[in-house]
């Protein structure tokens, strides 16, 4: 794939040129080349496969922000991927040339409170692909710590290894949620992260899980890949009693947990409403930055509010998980793109329209 | 105290007749007689000699109604108290007459699952003093479970008994937040709860507890008993951020946990700015209903909110904190009354006015 | 079943006589009427259907003794059991006549401090079918509360109700244990519990699960209901080494967790030194009463022992497991008998004879 | 202190010769030139100004080994201590020359499970002072990393602040056994384990501390600072049951919690036998390495097992509580020495022959 083409140049010395996709401005990527640091002891260079695209990159691409995070100079985007080791650093003992591996993408200071107390997501020096000033990984190569690159069991495939990063968001949040063979699950929101913790969820031993959205497609897919029942909802705020009902009744027992994977006042208000008392709802999406909900009813019934940021130790988990079966990933991969510089803008706009494309992933 | 007075009167065949203060209409209580249910092979007859005024009895005086708990018909008020053994049913095996003991005043069903999974607090059966339909402990005399009935250290008051009451809130409030000696704590709200809440963190172990209020008064308050610092705040949102900024400087170091004692838009959202990423808020104070507060921002960094309600198995450990001196709740008692037609009227008033007042105890 | 046999007999009046197996003394059980107490308004009158065989039922008819407690009195035999549902107390909502029920065996006191600490399971006072002095429920009908019997799903026979008990001790071994979807089981011994845990561990979401016997019909079943890999040992102690490295390499990973269902020095021995540091070792069997094993070794390494007594709240998920076919306890029983005197002798010879009896299951 | 003596010698070119405490051979110590590896970006040089003598160094001056630990090079012996920055990596931000700090003595690699997971403690790379092959700190200078260098607050002397050391293996043990205001705790053992380990719960919150032992003295010191209650036993096992009673009674309620900080058979089966159903015991010392004790008497009442090694994150708690004089670990350092050859080896003979040497420290 891509040899000779726009994605791949070749030095005056015959020697390869790495290619990356570079965010220049609003809407604005271009296939450029990419210099990269080199390989420490410790790291791996890494010829990259298959590389996703989240909801994150597109934000990026269409404002060149997300929360806190601006970007002010040119960056490599992506960080959903998967690819092949082409040399190990010195002191590398666990992976050799030509070992298929997922990335985690994020590298963590090792001295903070955070990262000594086990909580690395939280580190404030994350070096992380594609936030901003961070380069990402939609590239021919990439230099990474071998510790953060974890070897593909045989019958999981590139695209599945790149499909970890966005299934760990939903295994985090499984983890921080405590989810188990007792805990009845609601998840607000079918779009990719809906899905990922629903699939999560379930091979946590959710006895129980009801999807909820305003989009009949989404719907018919989380039925399709395990919901065990779904609810369409309206954006109307005053339904949301009418709603909570309708949701508890196709539930049909306590809500344990409720995932709000949209993260808007209409859903977070819905998902504290539902849930039982002494369960938690955990805040996966981003959507209202203020929230108008009625938190104190939540409180007085003991529901905690647990929020989640990205993921730690997840990749061995997610690789067992897709190697045994327990979760397929595969459904989700809905569009497919190679590395030119066309194809890289339609596999965004693909991404952007959201329509019946959950996951686009790039094959380099 | 109160004999022969308007608190206590006589059957015709010389008995006594046991008098309560009834909530009758807003605004409207009435010592009137209260029959008491036959003792039950477990319960005690008690007699109460101190009994404290909260908040939520002046709510229910003003208003008939706290969340939602309607007062439909007369009911004895009053659920903080404390007293001494008078009779105790056959199969009571751990107090006799005479013994002085604290009251935990919700007797739940022990048969649902909230009961038999150790959070009976949740329990939805719960009968609880004063919270309608059931009856309170503004009483000459009440009848209670053994179980709930706990005896008094030699060196522990009645009136420290009836505070056990409300620093149930504080001790269980810190029990979910997990507090201890590496926990820093912020405090909003310097009222009756905020200020318990600070006397069990220290008792937790906090090493460092900041407490924030608009009122200066109170604040001294807190300041005296044990605060390391207090800042004052305003009551306009446009401050928040720079208040975050003022407070994080006052502490010094992370804050570890908030408690929302308060539980406003501006206190909320301030909390949620001010505590450290993988810390907790935990929502004690109910002022508003729905609130509008930065939930997303927070929960990106990872800083849960926590629920609490009312308390569970809090009895011992209070009266272990109140024996050893590591709490003194002495001071929080400002206004002492009898238990006459009047006095009952006057204390009312004296609690709702707020002011200096912060705990009004009835001596019966 | 039993219709007009020695097991049921009539009163003069034409009313039925209520038979029971009471263990008389050493080796001897007899049917003879059991007289219940008068219905509570809180209990039910269960017809028992289907009553299993416990290793403890044995040991007590063998030695009138297991651990702290001994038969001193004629005493009514039984305590796994389901039966349906014949009359309920006045208080009773939430079951009818006609109720299929499996029933939890022990009635804690709800009034000490481990029950209402959310741990009833080590209630001093609990009062448990066939542990002596309180009567066990191999009878035509028992009196009991109706919070302890739990609705059997219409997919759910009499006799997987009756094997909620036992499957109980191993999902309560899994919630203690802590095991997930990360956690790698190691089990010592694949007699009834171990097998029990087994189902358990791999409804938690056991990733990979070992087991180890010295008895190959034993690990022939474990193989056939579930674990991945099996090991058989000796009874030799010097090989304990050896059988370690073994054991490690079925597992082919780190173990995390290891239960000891059988509870003897060289099982504990082997569990604690396969278990990976930081991991966990469950003391399930009872063995041996005093133990020489490798404990110093072990925690060093942080490997925690944890201890199980019965189980709480276990019945509601035990049957969703079993509704749901997350967990199938039918291949366990393998020997069935009817409540006969002739049949009942029998059916503890066969049970005490093991073999290939598992689970030997009365049918009343 | 030391200047021009033994302990520190000249080079040719006039420039300082590092000197050291080389462990030789069994009861064989030479101060001998130590020479460091140089100093990376992250990296501190620190001027070793008091260091603590550890059981672990004595053990290993009498054996040359320690559990699996071998000493086959000779070895610079010493973890236990602090100095003051004398130079800084070019990376390093927190701190800068004459910074007094307390050194955390291990290394971990920050790449496996167990460092990402939040136990580092349990790192099979992890480099220590003193434990072979990795040299200590009785030193005139050592590198080490700047985040396992804590600076110590004004008030905390450099003793104070290589007490931190064993302080924080009883730090590290309250978190493990989860100590708080509720937990009645028994320490089994009266030298610096068992007094550190005291001194922490006490500052973790318990509220009742035993403290157990065989010898006047050591209980005496415990009695001086700050245990409720001692109680003097044998090294006789036929006394264990009585002295589990007399232990009880000492305590006068449950124990929730006991330390074992001898690790004898004796000491483990008292333990076990006195700690209340569903309490724990944290098996701090190292007596015994294969142990028998009454194991399934225990685990039948859920009493669990918890093992430690070493702590993780401590030293900034153990600042905190020496700062504050919540805890004062001066009365336990008994004896000093100078860093000559002569001293070395007195004040090794000093701790080893145990009597009223509690803690014996350098000051270089």
């Amino acid at each position: 794939m891509g040899k000779g083409g726009m994605s791949q140049g070749e030095k005056e010395d015959g020697e390869e040129v790495n290619m990356a996709a570079w965010l220049m401005g609003v809407n604005t990527l271009k296939i450029q080349p990419f210099e990269l640091p080199s390989l420490g002891p410790y790291d791996v260079l890494v010829r990259m496969k298959a590389v996703g695209i989240c909801g994150s990159d597109v934000h990026f691409l269409k404002t060149l922000r997300l929360a806190d995070f601006v970007v002010k100079e040119p960056m490599v985007i992506g960080h959903e991927c998967a690819g092949v080791i082409e040399k190990v650093g010195s002191e590398v003992k666990t992976l050799v040339p030509g070992d298929r591996v997922a990335l985690e993408p994020g590298i963590s200071c090792w001295r903070c409170d955070h990262c000594k107390g086990g909580r690395y997501n939280l580190c404030p020096e994350m070096k992380f692909f594609a936030t901003p000033p961070v380069h990402g990984s939609l590239a021919n190569q990439v230099v990474h710590p071998a510790d953060l690159c974890f070897k593909l069991p045989d019958n999981v495939s590139l695209e599945e290894g790149a499909m970890c990063e966005p299934l760990s968001v939903g295994v985090h949040a499984c983890r921080r949620a405590n989810i188990g063979p007792e805990t009845n699950v609601l998840i607000m929101g079918a779009g990719p992260i809906g899905l990922v913790t629903m699939l999560a969820a379930r091979a946590f031993g959710a006895p129980r899980i009801v999807i909820v959205d305003v989009d009949d497609y989404r719907l018919s897919v989380a039925k399709e890949i395990g919901a065990d029942n779904i609810v369409k909802v309206s954006t109307n705020l005053q339904d949301i009693a009418e709603e909570v009902e309708k949701i508890q009744k196709a539930m049909g027992t306590g809500i344990d947990v409720s995932f709000d994977c949209a993260g808007l006042n209409k859903t977070m208000s819905t998902a504290l409403g539902a849930t039982c008392a002494g369960g938690k709802v955990c805040l996966v999406g981003m959507g209202h930055h203020e929230m108008t909900v009625p938190l104190t009813p939540a409180a007085v019934r003991e529901v905690d509010v647990v929020g989640v940021f990205r993921y730690k130790n997840t990749w061995p988990l997610c690789l067992e998980l897709l190697r045994s079966g327990k979760i397929d990933v595969k459904p989700l991969v809905t569009h497919r793109f190679g590395f030119s510089q066309k194809e890289v803008e339609e596999a965004f706009e693909t991404s952007a329209r959201g329509g019946t494309a959950i996951k686009v992933m790039f094959n380099l």
